[in-house]
């Protein structure tokens, strides 16, 4: 046989490892930049934080370039003509293709001048806190939004250019959508509120109590085991704010606060994680690396953590076999403190100025807040010097708080001074989710609460594990909450929740 | 003016400036291992082991990929013909020459070989001390010291293959210059050993009391800080087997174990280690990622914990000042042991079966065994079927032990399993500098003795500070000896300071 020029057409099995390889390989190194930024808040020591600064850079800014590999498409373009790939395989593909042209719409140069933008505006934002200033953060967040504005264009939209943005945390999300879930919701919240607080408020005292560090590290590790939080891949640690990181599936770390003059600061923030975690723990190991082995949407992984926080972690069944073994712990602090009246407190309803600090009721008046003011950020119709005024007036209206100063105000969050356009609306999104995967639970296990009142929480976790977590990213939230509910998302199991819990609380 | 082909030529400023750039960001990936690999060492669940592998073998890879790329060269080739660069920054760029054109002759398939070929013995080795068994080791040893000759063969040398693979750990590393040293040291040290033999034990039993935990992880922090390591650039932890890691000179980490059977584990590593971050922590911070910026070479390293570890961490004036604190930690069980007692239990010379485990005087003899072996085995003199019986044979008329089994023997270290031929050498050569330092910092600081004795050991550090930590890579070992104490390497320093300590110890 003779020579010839073009070397033998790869199977598509070949070229299936090759994507597969060349996708685990750059997730090698965006897990490796996720353990140096786990260490840079947990135990890196003052002085390193410069050189671990430029680590973190050069490995995102590699990642970054090896995913944009013209040779990449290729192998992308490649397979996505093939048609002998299995469903689960061509589904990676597709989005790993998806990803590949994402990426491709945003110019090196204009990534670059994003992350110089970032950068600025994030040290500003610490500045600008310290000193109780919004003047300070005003003008690096203008520019700031002006890049956001641009990087909608460059990706491209049908509707509102905020729904660029927001595709970038939930796949498909769009302003028509959140609005009318905002529109259904606010209104009966803002209601059932009103009537709250025209009630007698409940007693949450007991909680804010000196409560030792130890024992609440304890308590918190002993809660996480109860959750089944599978500590031979993953492990707690203390950072100044709660998170959860994972390297693999198999390595799903989070991390807590304690404070002891509140004890609900770290627990509920133990649950939250735990939910964060178990979903990250449950994806699929045998897909390191590629989209099937990620999470769905911040959406879905946000429902995932309030599910547990609160549908499980506030519920009365949960607390009624949890309450004697915390007592077990703090048996000074909860003495006299019967079980009903530590249910009504840990979900006491208290209009507030700081978001992480908010209940399960007014926490969506925070988000839908946000929302707002991102959205006319984005389409121009205000801007970043009347924010503070608009902040403070909306609180006002919406709450009925007075906000003091700025750092209890807009500059409480940090999501801004990251460039993180359009992430808040997936917390409000997912606790809705979190209500509606809860009715769904309660619907195919009946027992569940009764389950739970006799210390299990494992059938809760049974059904994620069956209708959530092995599919990845396979469908977008939409599509994955008709398949785990057989409905599309519907604001009603959330307010039927709300009503009925604080109804009897309240009685109202 | 018209349009040219060529590109201007660079500055040197700006051709150094990319030279820079490229090794710092080799660098952060390098650096970035480390911590992937520290984080493995201390806090990896169980289960994220496999990832983890996977993680650090990627980061590595592309690190050599980006380090032996043609512009990489070209970048270097291009400075060495400049003339305007300034003697640090030539000395800079000659070093990664060098390390550009060493790395160049190791083809890549060669490299996975010998990769795939040290996965493999390391595994053999851990299956084979479980089983006690050198056999299971022998087959993959063999065929790791055959590719430890064919790379010997393609980096090349003048004297004998071994010196090439000496060279890798200490540059400039000969056989001749080690026979020559050890020809020196050895038959004095054994003479001082027989008369030990001959006279009474000092008893040390003291040392293997029952010392809690909690009490020894305090203690270990209290004598770092009295030995300046800087807690604002590094940490301790806890591993298995301690060691020094660093990820710039500014997050320089050190691990310790604790055995509450045993004072002396914990605390003598401590202090070796501290001596290995204290280099580490002093290396310039302006040559991150360059030649200047790293060690001299393992010999120098292991100078740097030795001379803490032995001639300060052993001397009778760190302990006048010492003591008294220590007996604070441990009140109970030093009660009965006076100064003079401590101090001859911490020396006490007895010949036994591991490395680690050894005296300052027969650490000498372990490492002789283990350089002779590995000599022969790269001149294939011996090949690794004898290696259980020449290692017992070597035992018995070196240090007169009987070896009962490969566990105990040729099977207790891990640097065989890992190719890790030519190491061995640098532990003895590292405590005879160890041995010069500290007489040149006796005949600068006369008075050095007495400040450790009153409890300050700043004026040792500084003296490295001055005259070791400040040059990196400028001086290869035998050079920055000279510079440092004005001559080349000479044994009489360990054998004088040996020969005085345990003649008063033995009352020889």
């Amino acid at each position: 046989m003779g020579k010839t020029d073009c070397p033998p057409m790869p199977s598509s099995r070949e070229l299936y490892e090759t994507y597969k390889t060349t996708f685990q390989e750059i997730a090698d190194i965006k897990y490796a930049s996720a353990v140096l930024q786990w260490d840079q808040e947990t135990y890196l020591p003052p002085k390193g934080s410069d050189a671990r600064g430029r680590q973190i850079a050069s490995l995102n800014e590699l990642a970054h370039k090896l995913f944009t590999k013209e040779s990449t498409g290729n192998i992308l373009y490649e397979l996505m003509g093939r048609d002998d790939l299995g469903s689960r395989e061509k589904r990676n593909v597709e989005l790993s293709l998806e990803d590949f042209e994402k990426n491709k719409k945003l110019p090196s140069s204009f990534v670059r001048k994003m992350s110089e933008a970032v950068n600025k505006s994030f040290h500003a934002w610490i500045k600008a806190r310290k000193e109780n200033s919004f003047t300070l953060f005003q003008e690096p967040l203008d520019e700031l939004v002006n890049l956001k504005i641009q990087e909608a264009d460059l990706l491209g939209y049908s509707g509102h250019p905020y729904d660029a943005l927001m595709n970038d945390y939930d796949k498909g999300l769009t302003v028509e959508f959140t609005d009318n879930l905002f529109n259904q919701l606010i209104p009966p919240l803002s209601e059932l509120l009103e009537k709250i607080r025209q009630k007698p408020q409940v007693d949450n005292s007991f909680l804010f109590q000196h409560f030792d560090k130890d024992t609440q590290w304890k308590y918190g590790i002993e809660l996480l085991k109860q959750l089944h939080y599978d500590f031979e891949a993953g492990r707690q640690d203390i950072s100044e704010h709660p998170f959860t990181i994972n390297f693999s599936s198999r390595d799903v770390r989070i991390t807590t606060r304690i404070d002891e003059r509140d004890f609900s600061n770290m627990t509920w923030s133990c649950i939250h994680e735990c939910g964060h975690a178990l979903y990250e723990q449950g994806l699929p190991y045998d897909e390191y690396g590629l989209p099937l082995g990620e999470y769905c949407s911040l959406s879905i992984h946000e429902s995932q953590s309030r599910l547990w926080e609160n549908a499980v972690g506030r519920s009365r069944e949960f607390w009624i076999y949890q309450y004697p073994f915390l007592k077990e712990y703090f048996p000074q602090q909860f003495k006299d403190i019967s079980g009903e009246q530590f249910y009504a407190g840990i979900n006491k309803v208290q209009p507030s100025l700081i978001r992480t600090e908010a209940d399960e009721l007014t926490y969506h008046l925070h988000i839908y807040i946000r929302y707002n003011i991102e959205k006319q950020l984005i389409e121009k119709s205000i801007c970043a010097k009347d924010l503070s005024e608009i902040w403070n007036n909306h609180y006002k209206q919406l709450l009925g708080v007075d906000v003091p100063d700025d750092k209890n105000g807009c500059l409480q969050d940090v999501h801004w001074s990251h460039g993180s356009f359009g992430y808040f609306a997936t917390y409000s999104i997912g606790s809705l989710y979190a209500a509606q995967l809860f009715s769904a639970i309660k619907k195919s296990i009946p027992s569940v609460n009764q389950m739970m009142s006799t210390g299990s929480t494992s059938e809760v976790l049974q059904w994620l594990q069956q209708h959530i977590y092995p599919f990845g990213r396979y469908y977008n939230s939409s599509d994955l909450c008709r398949k785990a509910t057989g409905d599309i998302l519907d604001v009603n199991h959330f307010l039927g929740h709300a009503s009925e819990k604080y109804k009897e609380i309240y009685k109202i």
